[in-house]
């Protein structure tokens, strides 16, 4: 075992907590004594103990003298705990390799400073690119302070979401819907239409074998219209927020926020804009939004380059027909030179489906 | 070198001649004598020799005592060319290896029978399947009397094949359009309706880095609206086949085919139906039709259930418009059960762009 | 995130714990609670806490309810430690998942069977397979009570371990001796004949880049000839055992032992017998005996039948030579049908040296 | 079908005769007009029709305007057949593409001047590479005048030949044995000393399931000891040539001369000397020589730095022994350093077997 084998154990465990540890990144530990793993840990929840205070709490006394592998900077400032920097100085480490450096370039640094300075060996850069692939979300939030939007897009192979009937239900097959739980569990927060809501009813929460986390569930709902008998409203399995204009039924408002966990945002605009909601969001440490749709939600977030990451998965099936709704709605473009450029990341067969990942060219 | 590696050279002579021998199918040959290779050939094109009479011609006096190796059944009727068979017999072979034997019920088995009568050894079923892949036009119509149906699309990542304004061209890059030559080069035929002449004046040829064989052009045209000024009338580069219902203009009719290589099929119906073309050109000799649509006929072909593969090519771009076209057109289903199912054979890259290959469930 | 996900997880926290657990198995656990990790931990050496103990404790009151993932049936008599099945009884868990059952007969199913009867789910044989490699050493142990016995050697490609003249200093390269510190890491124990440490006055210490643990020093010295002076009777890095026959000087023998982790094992023999020295292991709670030469010693684990792995590290290198020494020395066999048959389990290329580890074929 | 895919073709032509046209190199053409092929060929055998003559026979008019695809330069010197540069001006082909020139330096580059300056156009380079891997026996000979070397070796995976009373028929398995015989389908010669010879009185024909070319063999016999009976001189299944020093019985030499295929080299010295036996081949148009032993012969070879290639078979047994025969005998060396480095080029499962090849390092 040298540096990158220890290095890449503290990545697998960071790893099996990404979606539980937001607004904090994933944050993997192991600490080395004389060839012997003596302490291993991870963060598990924001607000609970530090990756670093896991590991170096199993390593006990043999703590002194070891070399641990931290997947990111100690941090160095008093936060609901006490700096790692410190604690790694205290238990008398030897050498400390890190990943990556911290994002914020506020401190960025000042953890390794502050153990070098204590004449503890420091290392950096090691497996650097693995280590940020956990925390695509969180550098993004950084760097913007805005969260990192995904679009999520199901339909036939030939682009439709639904029958011209407007039959939706069920098009893709049980992989790509697991993954999409997958892919709830993984994000903060989950926006869809008030149409949506009247239409579907849809809960919005995270139902995979295991259970996992809820995703808060934001409502784009200019005039309020959210039925009050609504999933989202009385089954209390989640955040619910509400992002309506200035023209709202008061009344009805303080029926709903009477409900648990209904919160109204005001926005002082007869008609929202996304990049509003963005902001919001990110003031309310949201790092991460998956956006289901429907077609003119997914239109008025392309319109206004706000998004990400497009994830689309398609089914096997063929539904034709030029009035059925296709993937994206709204006016569109007149010149094939207006079309928003995109990389393929990746396509994935996904059981009888295929999932394509897919980002904007340039933002 | 053992059967398999000598069939599979003759497999890999044969890979190399398909969309150039229809209507017979790609085969290769290889005659070996005492762990020599005496004797390699393919069938070239319609009316030339066949493999094996290749493969002899090289191999001379050293044919007498070797193994033939041959990826189909030789023949034995008198076609354009004595029988393979009687050659083989002639020439004082020892043993005929064989992949498949003749697809044609009539004649299955018998070129084998004839030789195993003479004396000669006969194994067959040496890397079978692969040999099965190189002709699946010829089994398809061997088995059908009906060409082999391939349609073909372009569009954007979310089904779009052209702006609102209908701004169509250079969808799909530079990989695409080559694959897309290559589809020409190895089909018979290719389909497209008379909106397409009118609107694009297509040439509808195969323009490959070496040239290519130009398939022959079918354009439904029910009224015989095709103008005599277009690429596909006056260039001659490929025979022109133009299906028309009976009410057209005689007088235009006899124009269009005073040109070289235009031929009008009245068919007695007012609306042309998509089994009608297909039983006729089954009846001339075409195994293989690709359609390069637009919209509306491949939407015909999907409603008669009359295409055996479809061939997806998707640019990573983002057109969306509710009334942008979509791949398929018309009025499309109105339940999901209606879909039209497919199996998903393949996903390649194709440059930026992407390629999906699929055949519906069940025909 | 599904049951094989989370095990995964669990064993790749056990493998990095390989070397430093014995005589205890590698182990690792994973807590999950409605699809959040909680909890995760592994046994990191022998008197210290299990690996439950270590995830339950990280745990903390979200293990109530949870799920437990754990390479190996959780203990259910008091050893050191309590027992893990009664601590999982009273954190109140919901569910187990074990790969495999514990291989001691005497209390296999016993730790299960307690918790299945407090109500608490249990399933097993979750990716079984993976998590049984971890422990090979362990389970031969637990089923032979002999250590499993592991023969190395090193060569040029023709089988030569020297030159004629004896010079066999860094035959191999880099990659390989680095390789064979990491089999040291790994192995309980390693054993070399008294002829090598006279004339190589080795250390048979671990130097692995972050150090490892040293292996119990095996001395094979039927008269005692032991330099008093060398390297592993004086350097105290790691105990030493030396294996004499009967016939000793006593006096010697006095002064060695007074030397810091140096034991003397008389044997009541005069010419020592491999198996009589495995059985002393065992008894000694050594599981897994790495041998490293030279010819003759393995010569006579060879002739003795007395080996579960082979591990042959080629150098690139031609030396050639009648009397140069082979791999292995000795009489020999006389008729091929009495050769020693393996399975080669893999051949790894280890920087320009490859490496071969093979398997006896019965035993 | 690019550039790239017809000399694929062509290569995968010449490939198939890989063995069978020594002393000329393997070489295979394909002639495309159109995009499509109308002419394919190979050259089967020295003094038979050249590739380029096979496939414009086969492309006939077709020729007139196309592209031949040749896989080495076409000749431009009358030999057995005249110049194919000549034949390719005077069949007015439009365009050569060629994947190496001649390794010959008197003559490269004038087939191809030839060429260009009759107006055809000229290409150069594609696929050289895997091209040139077709000949390696023929570039090394062009380029030395002295054939390329072989060393095969078998023996038990601690590099035991045969055990201590010298049994050793059969150490390896089948499929190593099968893979012997295609070495000598490839190989123009076969080398074993006289005692191979007298002990075990092999063949040494190719005995593939078809067949296969036989190579001369070459015995080195220093003092014309080979009996008279033995298979080599009686069975005339392939040329037998005996190396043999200036002392010999000149009786018993007319004897054998007398025998069909059987010669005579007096090489005038005492000890005969591989590089003597090497050029003597050299002169008599030998392109390859394959040794196969025994331990004297190899470490002739090996001593005197003759040989281009090593390859060795081992079996998954031990055989042990101080004095069982080892791989390479004779007094070897003293110092490591004195080693001969080898490139180990690949490793390759063969059934139970292993196989690996290697070269040394400098020549
Ligand atoms: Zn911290
Ligand atoms: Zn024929
Ligand atoms: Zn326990
Ligand atoms: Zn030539």
């Amino acid at each position: 075992m040298n540096d990158q084998d220890y290095m890449k154990l503290a990545i697998d465990l960071a790893k099996a907590t990404i979606g539980q540890t937001s607004p904090n990144p994933a944050v993997g530990a192991v600490v080395v004594n004389h060839g012997e793993i003596v302490g291993m840990g991870a963060h598990l929840k924001a607000g609970e103990a530090h990756a670093e205070v896991q590991a170096l709490r199993m390593a006990g006394e043999r703590a002194i003298g070891a070399t641990i592998y931290v997947t990111l900077e100690p941090c160095s400032h008093f936060g609901k705990t006490p700096p790692c920097a410190d604690l790694i100085i205290e238990k008398e480490l030897k050498r400390v390799v890190v990943a990556s450096n911290d994002p914020n370039p506020l401190v960025s640094g000042q953890g390794l400073e502050r153990i070098r300075q204590a004449g503890i060996q420091v290392e950096t850069g090691v497996l650097k690119e693995q280590a940020d692939q956990l925390n695509k979300f969180f550098y993004h939030y950084m760097k913007k302070k805005l969260p990192f939007v995904t679009l999520k897009t199901a339909s036939s192979i030939d682009g439709k979401t639904a029958t011209v009937t407007g039959e939706s239900q069920w098009i893709t097959g049980e992989e790509s819907r697991q993954d999409v739980h997958q892919l709830r569990h993984q994000h903060d927060s989950i926006l869809v239409g008030v149409n949506t809501v009247i239409t579907d009813n849809p809960s919005l929460t995270t139902r995979l074998p295991h259970g996992g986390k809820n995703p808060i569930r934001i409502i784009l709902d200019t005039h309020l219209r959210t039925p009050e008998e609504s999933q989202v409203i009385k089954d209390q399995a989640a955040p619910t927020w509400i992002m309506t204009g200035s023209q709202i039924d008061q009344e009805k408002k303080r029926r709903l926020i009477k409900q648990d966990q209904v919160t109204i945002y005001e926005l002082p605009v007869d008609k929202i804009k996304i990049k509003d909601v963005l902001h919001l969001l990110g003031e309310k440490l949201v790092t991460s939004l998956l956006v289901e749709g429907g077609a003119t939600i997914h239109e008025s977030f392309i319109k206004e380059a706000c998004f990400d990451e497009l994830i689309m998965y398609f089914a096997p099936k063929i539904i034709g027909g030029e009035k059925a709704p296709s993937i994206f709605g709204g006016i569109g473009i007149s010149k094939l030179s207006q079309a928003i450029h995109m990389n393929i990341e990746s396509i994935e067969r996904m059981g009888q489906d295929f999932k394509v990942t897919a980002r904007p060219e340039r933002r």
